[in-house]
Parts: C-alpha cells; sequence; structure tokens
C-alpha cells in the first residue's frame, strides 16, 4: 500500500518541523542517494516514486523507479544485490533522500559490475574533459 | 567560457569510454552530490547545469544552479562554505556527479546550520513516517 504522504507545508515545515513531506517533482519523482553503512561510500543515485518511497519504509529493502525502464524495481531482485535500509534521511527542503544500506550479494550496486556508479573520475585535459576510472572503485 | 560538452553517446560510450558527455535533462541540468572529503560525508544534492559544470571544472570550486532562484550559485561566496573539488566522477549512465570536496568556513553544507542537509531521518510511526534528528548531525 501506499502510504499517503502529506503535502508539504512551508519553509519552517519542511526545514524544522516533524512531519515527513516528501516534494516529489513534476514527474512524481524523487532523488534517493544510497550509501554504504559499513564505510559511507557513495553507490548511486537513482529516483522514488511515492509507491517506491512507501515500500521501502513499510519493508525496509530499497526499492526505486527505474526511468529508462518505467517501472518500479526493487534492486537486487535479479542481481542478489538488496539493500536493507539502516537509515533514511531527507534533507533540508525535503526534495532528496539519502539511504544508508547495508548490501547483499557481492556487495556492489553498479549494473556495470563495479561497486558503485561513480567509478570514473573527469579530468580536464588540453582536449576537454576526460573520463579515467578511480583507482579505489576497478572492478 | 562554459564547456561545448560533446553530446552523449550510446550504451557502450557512456559506461566504458573515456569522453565525459554529461546527460543534463530536459531543464538542462544534472544532479550533483557533494560529499566531505576528508571523511565521506554526504553534505548536499544540488543541481547544474552546463555554466556551472563548466566552472566547476575550471576553477575547481563548486558551481550550482538554484532551481529555486533560478540562478548560477558559487556555493560559500555568502557563506564562506565555499567548496574547494578534490576529484569529480561521473556515474554509469553520465547522468550525475559526485564531488568529493574541502569545506571552507565553519566546514558546514546547509543553509540551516548543520553540516549537512541530510540531518534529520525518517521512522515509521503509527501517526506514520516521522522525522527525528540525526544525533551525528544535530547542529
Amino acid at each position: 500500500m501506499t502510504l499517503a504522504f502529506q503535502p508539504p507545508g512551508g519553509r519552517d515545515a519542511l526545514e524544522e518541523g516533524a512531519q515527513f513531506t516528501p516534494r516529489f517533482d513534476r514527474d512524481g519523482l524523487i532523488a534517493a542517494i544510497a550509501v554504504d553503512a559499513a564505510d559511507g561510500t557513495v553507490l548511486m543515485l537513482a529516483w522514488m516514486n511515492a509507491e517506491a518511497l512507501s515500500l521501502t519504509l513499510e519493508t525496509g529493502i530499497a526499492h526505486y523507479w527505474s526511468r529508462s525502464r518505467g517501472e518500479l524495481w526493487r534492486k537486487g531482485d535479479t542481481s542478489g544485490q538488496l539493500q536493507s535500509v539502516v537509515d533514511l534521511r531527507v534533507d533540508c527542503d525535503q526534495d532528496a533522500v539519502l539511504l544508508r544500506v547495508a548490501v547483499g550479494g557481492d556487495g556492489g550496486a553498479c549494473h556495470t559490475g563495479r561497486r558503485s556508479c561513480f567509478y570514473r573520475s573527469v579530468a580536464m585535459t588540453a582536449d576537454g574533459p576526460r573520463l579515467g576510472l578511480a583507482p579505489d572503485l576497478r572492478r
């Protein structure tokens, strides 16, 4: 069942209130950052609609909305990389959430096989910005 | 000067190529996560347009696009909380960036006075989801 999130209030309520009133964007989505609870490594940035956010809160397992596939998605159903939510936080204006998760399977999050989706660094060169593999996040 | 980012290629080029081809959304924005390079704490989620991303790469100081104010924003100009970029990473499909930053001023990032914008945790209660201050991020 999808939780009936209350509509967002004014700035004081958003920033200092005790009510969780997520601010979904015009597509009905909110940004969700997942970090590994064990060491804080940022694993991925994904999106949740109200149903995914509800299911995440109610089951303790991270659910997302896949914008490319246009479907609800319990991460790990095929890969085994289930994300058990240790803590779910919201930012000051309640338009982003941060999940600290314990990852199942091989502990990774990226479909390319790396642990984190953020496996490349940008470096400025004479030919413009170029990418290189981050040494700590090779496959 | 705004860098002329090349248009995104196909999946292989996006995921495994060496070219940085950020995928801006239909508003011309890309999500940017800032973490403290010293300890990995997630400080904030903000947005960059091509100009903000260019300026960030060219100056080494984080620039963002404020959606609420509709303007380019060098974070820290008023607060002193300038973010010097240690490393800028991009995710697998190049629609999000991750900045590891050294923070000036008091070391914080949130306009409410907390170090991180993610200072509240969501807990499920009989009255629905409620917010509480995260113990490690009180003001």
